[in-house]
């Protein structure tokens, strides 16, 4: 199982490929995608939807996870351009046919560390530990899509149990 | 010139194309896309962008026309989702090689009324009458993009005076 988890910004988007082989986890890509900020909003979002075009293409991904959007934001406005770099991660699944699962940032935080309340720190610590990285995963757009695709592979792994 | 006036949603999306020849304008399209709200958000995502991309192919429109976003609102997560409609078409916009205009909600009123704070029945006969329509335009997605549009035509027309 191949999962793509996903932080997307209008500025920074974060991505990281995860391979589950039995219980071996695997990072197999995991970086940013920069959009030019100089360019107005069409033209980043078009930079950003293809960048996600290029990846889906190159990795034969089975899931996209992604963050659950919360009920209330400090910054609105800024909150709906993320939706507008968002909207872009989500087209470029459903074009590709891949299913997206969302998890809101508490499940997330409880997933990896047992507490929905986990700090920044905490969470980069797991991340490192589960996947035996050998040092912190930065920057943070990097540890936030690992951590949602850490979550997914965590949650997919306990259905199985369950069944 | 043909101007493309936009109203997103990620229920229902109002679109009005309008060519402008010497001082006469005409409405030439205009209508809705309704979204399967039974599918998952990137699957009605698709269907926006799918949506939009063939009316660009079947218009040769110069200029897309949306409203600004606000600093603030009051439901911030359906705002959000907004910007996820919003942003389909902004890149279909950027994919076509299409400028986009913004104007915000209080500059759309005044261009079209003369007060920045008219209703919307004011609006809706301010609409109609610029656009000799035989009646009051409906519904709001298709009065509101036929809005957009007349302020960008209105904008457009004082530069060329001005200059």
């Amino acid at each position: 199982m191949i999962i793509l988890g996903v932080d997307p910004g209008l500025r920074t988007s974060g991505y990281a490929v995860i391979e589950q082989r039995q219980r071996q986890l695997q990072v197999i890509d995991a970086g940013t995608f920069s959009a030019d900020t100089e360019l107005p909003l069409p033209g980043r979002l078009l930079q950003i939807y293809r960048d996600i075009d290029i990846l889906l293409r190159e990795h034969d991904i089975n899931i996209m996870a992604i963050e659950q959007l919360y009920a209330h934001y400090k910054h609105p406005r800024t909150a709906i351009l993320m939706g507008h770099a968002r909207g872009m991660f989500l087209l470029a699944a459903a074009d590709h046919n891949m299913p997206v699962d969302e998890y809101s940032a508490t499940r997330i935080k409880k997933s990896l560390t047992g507490s929905g309340r986990a700090g920044k720190e905490q969470m980069q610590r797991s991340v490192m530990s589960q996947l035996s990285l050998a040092r912190l995963p930065t920057p943070n757009d990097v540890a936030d899509a690992l951590a949602v695709a850490m979550c997914c592979i965590n949650e997919h792994n306990r259905q199985e149990i369950i069944l």
